[in-house]
């Protein structure tokens, strides 16, 4: 994507956020303002509060399906005001990641492929008066995200940085199965692993599952909620690429009292190794 | 609406669901790789899950307030993944529905005209790998908008198939008053019927109410939530044109232990027979 | 801003409610039948149902950050079909209000300035029929938004009014301290108050507290969430420019049994009186 573009080809922006709507829309306040009019998007708002592992999981898989060159701002910040840093992630794709330097945006980054971060200097902001120190979100990213999403390059926001990293929990392979958790909750209950789907073989269409209060229990790999059977508990390749675990028209998450960080240990049956 | 048109006279997209904000966003990112900023409007994304009747209710209220032409993109689609089919239907005021073949999508089309409705074809969407079987919304759904959005016609994504019918509860008229149902329960826990208003006679100002533990309740007919008293069970015509009970400054839907599904007896009081 | 400019340049409108998303889509659809692309802007619908005062405080620290000349559309109307008039409020620095006349528009016209407001003839809306007597969002604020998104003048819409006053409650300047009250409760529990932070002194590190279960505490004045240690109570100066009270990584609502409304005592330490 060009660089100092005219205002009709701004890029996106998108935001996601624990810090619920009425915070954000100071966020789009200060974005709109400078912005052409359609290119804020909402993701999502109302994040499990102060959930960084669980934010890093879903900002990665929305925001991978934009298009590249677009901002990606996040607002999942229990530090804000602390020493964590404002930083911006330029990426390989040209999209850039706007949020706190606590590990929330390197698991998209390593995705789109990290280019470089820079620290976000206030100085580069322009002088309009901060109120309070706790929302960076309206203070310093979006002010930031103007910038970006009108051309300015990465660099010229502050000094070079190495980021914070953190990934999403590895699973582990094991000779007849695998250990894994869960790293999200969707709103159906439905526990999203990170054991990657293609671990699976196949052709198996069992698995023993022990994660909560199911211990050793069998279930049919299905494709789909209906094919458990309503009220049973069943396992899926999930949208994500891992598997799930779910209650077909009913919640995981209580069937099992499982949640996110919940260890998830998964055997495949006799004569389905797999890959 | 022309087709081929270019694409700064793309169609808008309307999104409706039951999968929260972080699954729509996926749907909202591959949506905005392909059309121009600000045809993505996002409707509701917390209706009641797996609630395929409360959904065709209430997207038809929300749909026919939009222009004709629109694309709307429903995922309310407990059956993902299973033998219900993803659809495209034609109507003939050129809006296009798209969604899963379980009838969420029938009172809209019938109300606004259904000439036609196709099965989407994998194929005709490009080969993108799908990632699991449960997110058509995202996989299906989505690239099929875009194709409809920017001037592909409906007839080009499938075949032609009679899509499932389904329509809201149809309410009884009875010689000294009407029998019917809960159809929605609004945020504010107001009770929608599917009995229409103008069943009841303009100058009826006293109505006889069963629902849930209310047995035998005359009630005023007002025309404002206030004019009922503070905390007292009122009845008026809804903005959806159908008869809706509330609690003034409550919550109707506690107070009678009513939901969606609920029946509800109404009795004309004498002297006020109806249409 | 220009008059009778052209579609592309229509104003920004601004949706703020406690209506839900399902009822707020009927407004979308209204206005987005008559605006360009890109012009609506969801700001929150799940505010407090029925709660003006607070909602007129959440308004006015989102609707701030808009451009000058925005429209803001505020749907918290629990008088809706009674006497309380439909209003447009004309601001100073050409933004348009519209809303009910029960002062919840009335802190936003002061900050922006009040030129004049008009109460809402229906008959300048055009003819089309109403659905009940439930829903001025769609049935009145919606078109009358379209009007002045698109050069209409605020006097065109009806007559001259004094609009209903309403203020944040105001906060009591003591010798050694302040009372004030709680005026919003954020998404984490946060207890926003309506005591101006800059009463309190820049060198202040310390604050007595008496607020709901909290009795005469003494808290360490911190300038992030992190600083006063996880699951602690303590207090900073908010993004609203009023003290803030909560517990490091918990709920201070809970904690302390307070609301909107609930009475907030603090008190300076010695040697740190202020302005």
């Amino acid at each position: 994507m060009a660089r100092r573009h005219g205002l009709t080809s701004a890029r996106l922006v998108t935001l996601t956020s624990d810090v619920g709507a009425a915070y954000a829309a100071q966020m789009k306040g200060r974005l709109l303002s400078s912005l052409p009019p359609g290119r804020v998007v909402d993701l999502v708002h109302d994040l499990p509060a102060h959930g960084v592992g669980e934010a890093a999981f879903v900002l990665r898989a929305m925001a991978t399906t934009f298009p590249a060159g677009t901002v990606h701002v996040v607002v999942v910040d229990p530090g804000v005001g602390g020493r964590r840093a404002p930083i911006v992630i330029d990426c390989l794709d040209d999209s850039r990641l706007v949020g706190p330097d606590n590990g929330v945006l390197y698991p998209l980054a390593e995705t789109l492929g990290l280019r470089a971060a820079y620290r976000i200097s206030p100085r580069t902001l322009g002088d309009r008066p901060r109120v309070g120190t706790t929302f960076d979100g309206r203070d310093v990213f979006a002010p930031a995200a103007v910038l970006l999403a009108t051309g300015t390059a990465p660099r010229r926001l502050g000094p070079r940085v190495a980021p914070r990293r953190y990934s999403v929990p590895r699973p582990e392979k094991r000779l007849d199965g695998a250990r894994g958790e869960v790293v999200h909750v969707d709103r159906f209950g439905n526990l999203i692993t990170n054991v990657p789907t293609d671990w699976l073989s196949p052709t198996a269409d069992r698995i023993g599952l022990s994660c909560g209060r199911a211990r050793g229990r069998s279930l049919r790999v299905v494709r789909s909620y209906e094919a458990a059977g309503v009220g049973r508990l069943g396992v899926l390749g999930s949208s994500f690429g891992s598997i799930e675990l779910f209650v077909s028209g009913g919640r995981a998450d209580r069937r099992l009292g499982a949640r996110v960080g919940s260890t998830v240990r998964l055997r495949w049956y006799d004569g389905r190794r797999t890959g």
